[in-house]
């Protein structure tokens, strides 16, 4: 089983960028011929997985004490260039609205490329006490970068359709420490049940978000081994809070600003999923997300059409019942081409209801991700394709972590950073003293990017592969998407 | 019952504005005090409100074969502006980017007003021949309108925040014809399962969506008796088919232009929620649609508080096992604090659990809607719950229709049409010879917008208000929002 994977990757590690387009396109995720730079159409199947993987999000944070909530698109000038460093970040990307109908507007209007600045002020109003604290409130929204680099689906976009923010505010420093922690483990949950695995780090200073203390960073590996950030976390401390004036009333009747976090991920995470688990065929997608899990498809035989139809219409509705999302393909076209059609848009689970299949009172199960074949009794059905589709959950997450974990690798020195890059690809572990000017020379000498230290990992010491003096610390390398 | 409604609308006819504002902060619904005109934040407990509201449009919509898609915001500005009575409808209330980062684009985008001209031009990418027909799709997105008159929450805004639109591509005019029964009749069914009476008109010429061969319309009123425009349905006929050279090849090999129809329904319908049923003390919602249908309050009696709380969960348990969205409120406040914090938010039932309840094994549910109180026994608690929940809904909608249709008047001339406008409100019929010129004068001399020919509906003959010429039809009039 690991084998298959490993060949699979080796392939999609040469073609991937075209692997990714059609995928794309044979799995009805996306159309990308909209005619606007960075900006694509979702189509059915691929609206349904992403929902289906935003749901996930939702149950975490409504269970974590977030409320949704929905803030404006639009963010005046004014408000938006409050932040002076966060402004600095960002405004080489804002897109800006400056005509309503014919009237030139009185105060440009920035599409938000974030929403601390429309949201914060709002909470100015919200926060009088320390009763009012803490907040935790998320929103799924679209945001837009004009973005000039090139641009890819899902990966680097102009419009994000799909940006799940969270931010929080506290009495104090430690709570909002806490929270970052909270917050990190929700990533971590939802990402396990994506089968996604992942490295974090705390990003270098020089790329810590716009207007933060510091930037936490969640990465996994896209088959070309380049890493694609799919999720941060930053602790904001006081910084926005001072320009906005979020002050709240201690217990003792003191007036003091609020400690803030915030969270995000974006539709990159269904990138990942795709490229994660998929193969030369197409998707594979996990149990958890796929639009359909569990395909039923009847083998007709000459004057055995009817009870073969019978059986697997009882098949499906027996499984929906149980919550299976099961769907009966019954269109009139030859089983083997129905086959390869659930497997490109990469339904877990297909059950063949065959004559032969009716007399033995058995379905035959195919997994999508391995091929093996099994027959399932009749009479265990539900349980049998319920444990079938958590095995595969499993299998897909294990073999999805063994891979990565293949990909991080240790070295000492620039030389060996730069090959391990270049030659095998993946992310490398290496000293450094923690001086930003080192950092730099040694993103410039091995081409690759500092995604940074690891958190909560290994801080081992060592010599920094650039001045050679003690390492404080090590940090992960690689090129970065 | 009928007379608490009644009285309950006179009251809201005059205050309705403050009415309104009121309920949206009171009920956690939504903050107006965004920095931005016509821009307005989704609290919690409203956009749960919004969510319920639209997964029933959505569970209708994908059981008439609709597939939900997601186009990009922004349009192009020669994409925009190809349909030219299109873009004379739309012109005046377009916002535009025209900068992104420091650079001025090439091309002016368009914040998405409506998405026919974002839409149209990918189905002519997907539609090659008859078997690609028909199309039903449909997107919940956010459009944005340059309002110049007084905005409004919900009502008239600059960024509607939540607007449904479908979109339908056919073969035939009859096809499409029937396609927009069909929609009526979906939307039909959608406003009753919220209990929002209605009248279904056709859209006099000069107020047809821009680019369509006719709009129907559905118009429920406002408690100050204006009607409010809750859903639109359009035929195109080959209109913008023929601008976006949406062609198919028939199975004779001819190539034709499709037909096309576009249905829409925004947040408005929020507001008609909140309107049609609410009262003197703020919302009262269709249990379909409450984001909590049951709260239960525990009424704590000394030295039983435990037991007290213990059943009060056991009920909250039972209730959500059962489906019901059913809320434990365990604050430490007063159990009268409490009643009249769930009643503002319109929870459609409110069950007490005291000491003695506890004793006689029942719980004691009190209806939001109309005050009454009466015991269920413990035993038969999910039936009964369910039932009353039933019985809610059903009232709620027919004193709805019955204030509604008491409000929908009969007049033959001009005169009568003001005098009932002015004095009594609503809406009145009244013959018409189908003229614009008269139409026109109508709608100047009465003070009134003519809605248009009922849909369906009456066709009664007379003598037209204005010309005294034989009356063709008969119209609707009524002050409009």
């Amino acid at each position: 089983m690991l084998q298959v994977n490993n060949v699979k990757r080796e392939r999609l590690k040469s073609d991937f960028g075209e692997w990714f387009s059609g995928v794309l396109r044979n799995a009805d995720i996306m159309d990308t011929r909209y005619p606007v730079k960075g900006l694509y159409v979702w189509l059915p199947y691929g609206l349904k997985l992403r929902n289906s993987v935003f749901a996930i999000m939702r149950g975490l944070l409504e269970g974590g004490g977030h409320q949704e909530v929905q803030f404006p698109q639009l963010i005046p000038e004014d408000l938006f260039k409050k932040e002076a460093e966060h402004i600095r970040g960002f405004e080489g990307e804002v897109y800006w609205v400056t005509h309503g109908g014919h009237d030139k507007l009185d105060v440009k209007l920035a599409l938000r490329p974030t929403s601390e600045t429309s949201i914060y002020p709002m909470f100015a109003l919200w926060i009088r006490s320390h009763a009012d604290l803490p907040i935790r409130v998320y929103q799924i929204v679209n945001i837009f970068r004009y973005e000039t680099k090139m641009t890819k689906p899902m990966i680097r976009l102009r419009e994000v359709t799909t940006f799940k923010e969270a931010h929080t505010a506290h009495a104090t420093p430690e709570e909002a420490e806490a929270q970052v922690r909270e917050a990190v483990n929700t990533y971590k949950r939802f990402f396990d049940e994506l089968g996604v695995p992942y490295v974090v780090t705390r990003r270098p200073e020089w790329d810590t978000f716009a207007g933060a203390r510091y930037s936490l960073a969640f990465d996994t590996l896209a088959p070309d081994c380049k890493t694609l950030q799919i999720g941060t976390v930053h602790n904001l401390g006081q910084n926005f809070a001072k320009v906005y004036d979020l002050k709240f009333e201690t217990p003792k009747g003191k007036h003091e600003y609020v400690y803030q976090t915030c969270y995000g991920v974006s539709e990159r995470v269904i990138a990942a999923v795709m490229m994660v688990h998929g193969d030369d065929v197409g998707l594979c997608l996990p149990p958890a997300v796929a639009p359909i899990q569990v395909i039923v498809v009847p083998i007709p035989f000459k004057a055995k059409e009817a009870p073969v139809q019978q059986v697997a219409t009882a098949v499906v509705n027996e499984l929906a019942v149980a919550g299976v999302r099961a769907h009966l393909d019954d269109r009139d076209l030859r089983p083997g081409r129905k086959f390869y059609y659930w497997e490109r848009r990469g339904v877990p689970i297909r059950l063949e209801v065959g004559p032969e299949d009716i007399e033995k009172n058995q379905v035959t199960a195919v997994r999508r991700d391995t091929g093996e074949k099994q027959a399932i009794a009749r009479q265990a059905l539900r349980t049998n394709v319920k444990q079938l589709l958590d095995e595969i959950s499993g299998d897909l997450r294990e073999r999805a972590w063994k891979s990565f974990k293949e990909l991080i690798h240790e070295a000492d020195d620039v030389k060996s950073v730069k090959q391990v890059i270049e030659e095998r690809g993946g992310i490398v572990r290496v000293p450094w003293c923690g001086k930003e000017a080192c950092g730099r020379t040694l993103e410039d000498q091995t081409g690759g990017d500092i995604l940074g230290e690891e958190f909560e990992g290994k801080r081992a010491a060592g010599i920094c592969s650039i001045c050679s003096k003690r390492a404080s610390t090590s940090v992960l390398v690689a090129k970065t998407y």
